[in-house]
């Protein structure tokens, strides 16, 4: 079977999840922290090479005050997450030079290495894509260039658009949208997303 | 009705199509001719005020010689058949400097009016993310700065993937996916799309 070598997340819908189940919208970000560990183990088992995860945007920051603080805090418990689950490379990728990146994730914006790497992690915090494309003009290329082309993207939250995610590694990949709200992920929705890859044909153009 | 100002269509489907009908890979394009008008006459329709058409990428040329001039000269024949409809305001975007620009297009790489503009129509031939985005680098942003954010993207034939298609205006683009390969559009599909559209929920990040 193809198996698709960078995967990219986009998990969307814990503030839908939230307000279904009678709760205020911050309170759905938790409840994303699970399933981001899911995720991670199917991407092993299937033996994907790089993950990134979709973490927030810049734009993501003009929210309310107290949705900015929850996924804030779901970033960073999400890391420590990742982290637990061991032998990952980890790399937290976002404009930095803002009160909007969470200071426990700065050391991680060059590469760690969490025992023997088996998969790269991105995360992108406080990304922005003019921001990262605001690299090339200083010359030294986007800031996200460490991050290698996506083969597949997968959104939750039946949304079906980018939302600005790593628009030049985006350019090739096939996009595959799931109904299901983030916090509601299921373990098959991965796997019917990689069958789904396999059976797309790649010509890159040619 | 939430109408997208600005639509980008992607008419994949036409080698396919070809082969289904028995012919030759090369001669499915000229059968993409006619739903390039209707699909400029729909949007027109709608009040969609810009529209861009997929034609043909740096990347395609790599093909066999005879589907290269086939597509070629379909992309000619398509500006032909978009200014006889008239009323229109065309941009033909793509690396110039390149045999495989068709010389008849050239005079359209600056935006030329024909009778009363009602609408934007941008013709993307010989394009290329990667020469699209060099133009960064030389200080004066993308080659495709006069193209503006796109609403919509719609791709005929089932494929799920932008294909390098302006990456940077594709950022919040919403993607609707039509199993029909292009050759045998039908006006019902562009209504659904734009039904579907109107249904979408735009944040834009915020």
């Amino acid at each position: 079977m193809r198996i698709p070598k960078h995967i990219a997340i986009i998990p969307d819908g814990n503030r839908r999840w939230a307000i279904q189940h009678k709760k205020e919208k911050k309170d759905g970000y938790q409840n994303g922290l699970l399933p981001g560990v899911q995720v991670l183990r199917k991407a092993k088992e299937y033996g994907v090479s790089e993950i990134t995860y979709y973490g927030f945007t810049m734009d993501n920051c003009k929210r309310p005050r107290e949705q900015k603080d929850a996924f804030k805090k779901a970033c960073v418990d999400a890391l420590r997450f990742i982290k637990e689950e061991g032998n990952v490379s980890i790399l937290v990728l976002g404009n930095r030079e803002s009160e909007n990146f969470p200071k426990e994730l700065k050391e991680y914006t060059t590469r760690k290495e969490i025992g023997k790497p088996e998969i790269k992690v991105n995360f992108l915090v406080n990304y922005g894509w003019n921001w990262d494309l605001s690299g090339i003009v200083n010359g030294k290329g986007v800031y996200s260039r460490e991050i290698s082309k996506i083969d597949l993207v997968i959104r939750w939250g039946n949304m079906r658009r980018l939302s600005g995610m790593l628009p030049i590694q985006s350019v090739y990949a096939d996009f595959y949208v799931v109904e299901t709200l983030w916090p509601d992920y299921a373990d098959e929705e991965f796997d019917l997303a990689i069958q789904w890859y396999a059976k797309q044909d790649i010509t890159l153009g040619g």
